[in-house]
């Protein structure tokens, strides 16, 4: 069956994160949906290169699914784009071999998270970056953050419950951006992340910079693999998932 | 009675428009429940610079309402700020003479309205920002905008329905600003605007930008009142009222 390549943006907000669940309205549940009616009702499955969590964005996910029919792409991407609600978006669909995939064949990720650090909470900021009001260290923050980089066994710094086995991961790159003088974007990229990676490393970073935690938290953490010296989960509204990058000459046809 | 002005943000996706309504859920509600319950239960009425319409946003509304004891005004931005929803927000309270009012004694206001122009809608724009595709000549619509500025009846930039008697209002200025490629923000700055009077401006000009309609349309409109040649109602998602100003002189205790 031939097989495609979505990259889709969403505002994560109204929905329980990425994966289909019983109970509560999901990302792939609501584009499956969508699919399948444009399949003459015959159900499609999605495979994303990997989940998010209720409350959090993407600006570049990506997908496959397998159709029994080729179909012209742009025509096909705006019939999911236009027919998924408007909080769901698809940029691009292109044709891939039907060896490509999502999930196992993503080389690289990268994910930017958004601090707000006005005195007033913003109508406008509170769905889309985490607020947060302690004065804070860039420089420590910084610092911190380059403990983060390099390959590294990330368990504690994932939520436990995960079926992972092999929690080894290379972050390439965590940096931290002065949008304005009271917004900042953590960027971290690297060839994957487990679950809850990044929200566990911010909510960390975070103590870090506001002085309440070492500074020294992360190697500490890292080399002792001691959850209770770490801190909390950041909240989900500040996560972009804004990339995830393929090994081009393998996947595409 | 201790009568006091307040600077107020909000997000007016989730509400039906500032004024207080019979089925549905209004800015000046959600405000007035919790001055109430501050107010140990007597009932409080607020006082908007004017009503904002379903869907349109607010970065600087000015309200007064009295009180009936003094009180200090930074604890009670900080009680209304939390206590209200996490789209209204609450950026500053402060003690006014008994004749200040919101709205007769505003001098000055600003709004933004923001066009997305991208080819594909953004989730994140979508409640923001009007979504328009068509390829927009800015230098028409910089020139047509001119003819907005001044003293004018604008009578016909008036939704019908409104009880305003004096239909004359000055324009001090319309800028048309790109943010990015794919972002336009239009400035409106002046003595007042009618009910609906911005959008059906920036309906107009989005038509003359897009070459839908001459370039003088706005012109002729003014002069001859006539409804039937100018645009529709720009959505209200793209409306921000971002500044209301005083005459700070007579207004202040």
């Amino acid at each position: 069956m031939p097989r495609y390549k979505a990259t889709i943006q969403y505002d994560g907000t109204n929905y329980a994160g990425f994966q289909r669940q019983t109970n509560a309205r999901s990302i792939q549940e609501t584009i499956e949906t969508v699919l399948t009616r444009l399949n003459g009702g015959q159900s499609v499955v999605i495979h994303p290169s990997g989940r998010t969590d209720s409350g959090v964005h993407a600006l570049g996910q990506v997908i496959h699914f397998d159709l029994p029919q080729a179909r012209d792409t742009e025509k096909l991407r705006f019939a999911l784009d236009t027919q998924c609600p408007s909080d769901i978006s698809v940029s691009q669909v292109e044709s891939v071999s039907d060896t490509f995939h999502a999930r196992y064949l993503a080389t690289e990720k990268t994910y930017h998270y958004y601090v707000d650090t006005s005195v007033y909470r913003s109508p406008f900021k509170r769905l889309y970056s985490a607020h947060y009001t302690f004065t804070l260290d860039l420089d420590k923050m910084r610092q911190a953050a380059q403990d983060i980089v390099g390959t590294h066994d990330f368990t504690v710094f994932c939520a436990v419950g995960s079926p992972v086995e092999d929690k080894t991961r290379t972050v390439h790159e965590v940096v931290i951006e002065e949008l304005s003088p009271t917004e900042l974007r953590f960027v971290f990229r690297g060839n994957g992340f487990l679950y809850k990676m990044v929200r566990l490393l911010m909510g960390t970073l975070l103590r870090i910079g506001a002085g309440k935690l070492p500074i020294d938290t992360i190697q500490t953490a890292l080399k002792t693999q001691d959850k209770k010296i770490i801190g909390p989960t950041a909240h989900p509204e500040g996560l972009f998932l804004v990339e995830v990058r393929y090994d081009e000459e393998k996947n595409e046809i």
